[in-house]
């Protein structure tokens, strides 16, 4: 790993020829790491989200091919155990476009590999190489996605985010998150205010959680609270993650994010994006083709074990909103920060 | 009663010289009236929070006096029991502004029927009938409130309120929820959204709840879907109860609805703020002087019987925000409609 100051919890780590495994389910109250032997341990993490985050997903299964094939006794043997790990493991979560990439890739470079005619010991000692490669590959580009937020940042600030885009979403660091992270490593102090992110509680059970873990200056409010803390003058930038950007720069992001948006604009607050280069789908002219998921009522009428909605009553829960771009000051990649106008400077990105 | 048509709930019932109340703490998921039979009993109800909103805390504690006086064998005994009842019922919620008003009309007029000379029957029945004229007098107030309200909107149009100025609380019709009882009556359709309103969840377990039980149509939301929901263009107007209006409209209510006005600005849309005369408080210049209560980080980290937020993690937790006086459209009162410049309007409402 390529630093040693940073305090975040790593949600997947290989040390030993061994993988640990954060069981995310348990968070806030109970941090445990699993110890994967088997490709099915691998894919009953993946299926029963103890693992979450397409990066983290994508990592996970990446050393769960090196745990289905490292028991393999010829090289034959072996590049048939990497398919057919790589095969089972596509099954555990079969909507996760990160898990087919990285699985995708472990099977090629084991080809690649096999072709090199290495020994046994070679072969799959360069297989987990490439797994850490994955692993390493993300935590450098959330790195580089720290720093150029970083630079956006000054020392003594308030910044507001929603919803997780974190460290344990990814090898580390995460996205959104990754300059509070960069930011403590160097003393400087920001203030982030979490945003709990209802229905589901990703700002409150995580978010929260892994700044709270690392040391971070980090204040939990409520989503309705996010205009009133703006009006205090208490947040100097807003910064989220997303799960897709479309090629003239509209964002879908966990629900919520739009009214974010929409407040900082308001208080003159500029609000930025961070995601890797694969999250921007230049097939996605705009927003409008993102489809918005619905998720079931029970969430919200019940999400936390107690009912606290009437029964029979009609609940709207969409998973994700759209921001467009005319709210969002910048996208902040790995290759650097992008303005306005966005459909000329991300196709630009890709040149 | 003035009207038979009310769909609603009522949370306190006099009847056959009996109080029944609605035990607001099992809501949502039960609806039992206890049967109040002496102060002590309204006491307790008050102070257990099962009678709950200014307004209804004020009716029940008005019918207390008349359970806590009712036993008297003399002129004599049964004013100074009045007034016992009256001091007794006045320690059961020591803040609520609304109780001692209610309390300190019923001693007052105890005094004028005490004067009058009527049979032992005579004067307790006048009594009876100063508590029946309280909530009747909120229930008109309310209802003007609600007629007004009603002119400001159209057939089939979606409107959006957050937290419960309703029919619980008060008399009947509530503040805010007024409007959509009377359009029920009057066989309009409109499409209520009701904002759940973390981290209480008054609307959820309230709002939601009484408008689903009097048969309007009303769609629950997280309060961080509001923009979304607005920006797909379903509501067409916000309507909003207050604690306090200042002198230059400015208007303290339940945590949330000041992002809920930048919202509706943002997206064009009214925002209308339904309250009684009484809320209007011209000795209060602006919202600048109006303390923010702070309630505990718990309601936020373990609000639904669970521990949702890590441990220790500092926590912000307004229980109110002010919304500047230029986001509100109008103020809806028992006497009419206040638009803008509101310092010369609302001062002209009191001449």
């Amino acid at each position: 790993m390529t630093t040693t100051s940073y305090t975040g919890l790593q949600s997947v780590i290989w040390h030993d020829d061994k993988l640990d495994l954060l069981d995310q389910r348990l968070l806030p109250e109970e941090i445990v790491y699993l110890p994967l032997e088997t490709s099915e341990d691998v894919w009953e993490a993946i299926r029963h989200l103890k693992v979450r985050g397409a990066p983290a997903i994508g990592i996970a299964a990446a050393y769960g091919v090196v745990l289905g094939s490292r028991s393999a006794e010829s090289a034959e043997e072996w590049l048939t155990a990497v398919h057919k790990a790589a095969e089972y493991l596509a099954t555990s979560r079969p909507t996760a476009v990160n898990l087919f990439w990285a699985l995708d890739r472990m099977k090629a470079r084991a080809e690649a590999i096999a072709a090199e005619g290495l020994t046994l010991e070679g072969t799959k000692q360069a297989l987990i190489t490439e797994a850490i490669a994955i692993q390493s590959e993300d935590e450098e580009t959330n790195r580089m996605i720290g720093e150029h937020a970083l630079s956006l940042f000054q020392d003594d600030i308030g910044v507001l985010t929603h919803c997780n885009a974190g460290g344990l979403a990814t090898a580390k660091y995460g996205t959104a998150l990754a300059p509070f992270y960069l930011a403590k490593e160097r003393g400087m102090n920001i203030r982030v205010f979490a945003d709990e992110t209802r229905p589901v509680l990703q700002g409150a059970r995580l978010t929260a959680f892994e700044l709270h873990q690392a040391g971070i200056d980090v204040t939990l409010i409520c989503d309705n609270m996010a205009g009133h803390v703006m009006s205090k003058g208490w947040v100097n930038a807003v910064i989220v993650g997303t799960d897709r950007v479309a090629a003239n720069g509209d964002v879908a992001n966990k629900i919520g994010t739009y009214s974010v948006a929409v407040l900082a604009k308001a208080h003159g607050i500029p609000f930025y994006v961070a995601c890797p280069l694969s999250t921007i789908d230049l097939n996605t002219p705009t927003g409008a083709e993102i489809p918005i998921e619905e998720r079931n009522a029970e969430e919200i009428t019940e999400g936390f074990g107690k009912r606290t909605a009437p029964q029979g009553v009609k609940v709207y829960n969409p998973a994700f909103d759209i921001t467009p771009n005319e709210y969002v000051t910048a996208i902040i990649t790995e290759k650097g920060i992008i303005e306005a106008p966005f459909d000329v400077n991300l196709k630009k990105l890709f040149e």
